[in-house]
């Protein structure tokens, strides 16, 4: 995937915190946000019943770098690349501008798993179809 | 119920927004804990197993009033009043005040639901021993 | 204001919680981000210089019923009314549907403060022209 | 530091998802809860005045491995610890763990800086005071 996703975010007052800016813990909840926007524009979503079973896609790993501030009403450009895709797990990584200036880099590792009864979570190699829907 | 019952409540930072004091939405977060911790001190819960019946108690109403701004570090004093039970439903009241002076006073009230299968919520009668506990 | 202002919001997985549905408390924060967009197509803001005096609109009060439950990516309508503006205060409405089925109605009372210093507030007349554009 | 800080958080109804557990992001905001109690323990905090200066301690980058659920009303021991000091920034390393079992492990970086005028942010020397109390 050469070309990435893009999507944008404008900032909540919500979203910001004391000092003024973005609460460095809501860009994980951006990233989340961007992934399903992505899975989204590929038919596909992070819970869902694929071939009659369910699965989920739990984030196992994440990380990110926070270059410069984002404040109240910015509106943010959002570029989302698969970075690798495992047996079982997908690598994303996000990057966060303002008019072109980085903002935030991050990068999230969701694993494919069967989801049974009451929450209970089981790691699976993800489908063959899921697959081919990601790698288009 | 005459006395309340009291809780204690740490602001955290990413509780502040940009206008350097709690954001708004977050007294609501602030009732469910303190409903949920007073109902752990009668050994009760908001989602649990009652007499083999999986049972939940969401919220269909809830209010607040803001009366002075809590900022970072303040710890705040939280009372918890049972206003009203009802067939179905729990009415709390809550005062937060941080040094003896008003924080900030609000209200809720959850309805007493089985839960089925994924997510399915229908309202029911609250149990009696469940309600007994309440009232204890 | 007959006709109120419309806009949308697509629910993310955070928005959610362990009961399978939105958690209540972001109600809350969705209702403020329709608030800041109805003021944003005026042309205003919750947080701003006004004639050179920098203003602030906390929030005072603030209720909300649920009626039946948001799901992830639902995308609800929202509709936005000013129900009243007094001297001081804002009071908006806000119904929340799902293909015109209700799901949440709240209030919101903001509070037009002078914001001085170090996120000191007191609470003033809502100048005129800015009174001008949320009649208009 | 050999021995980490310790300190316990107990996950609320709101930190979860509707996967039944707390949502991965809802970590980054227990992290910064943590540090600043550790902070707190030396006398120190995320934003204070040091020496007649306003310092702010933002982060500039964050991770987390995810590696056992949490799930409401768990009580999760965290372990803090400072993995190294700069002359500008200080890196954290947490674990999360129940019942001596690991959740998750995470490394945020703050950097210190001067807090001028409107929420503006330059990085600075820790000051040789906060530093001492931090390696105390």
């Amino acid at each position: 995937m050469t070309e990435p996703f893009r999507t944008t975010r404008r900032i909540e007052f919500a979203d910001t915190d004391m000092a003024g800016i973005v609460h460095f813990a809501n860009f994980f909840r951006f990233m989340e946000a961007a992934e399903v926007e992505f899975l989204r524009s590929r038919g596909l979503t992070v819970a869902m019943v694929w071939e009659g079973q369910r699965i989920g896609l739990p984030r196992v790993s994440a990380s990110c770098d926070f270059i410069s501030p984002a404040t109240f009403q910015d509106v943010l450009d959002v570029a989302v690349r698969v970075q690798s895709i495992g047996k079982k797990s997908i690598t994303y990584s996000f990057e966060f501008s303002k008019e072109g200036k980085p903002v935030a880099k991050g990068q999230v590792t969701s694993v494919c798993c069967k989801v049974a009864g009451d929450h209970h979570l089981e790691s699976m190699e993800i489908p063959a179809g899921f697959r081919a829907k990601l790698e288009a």
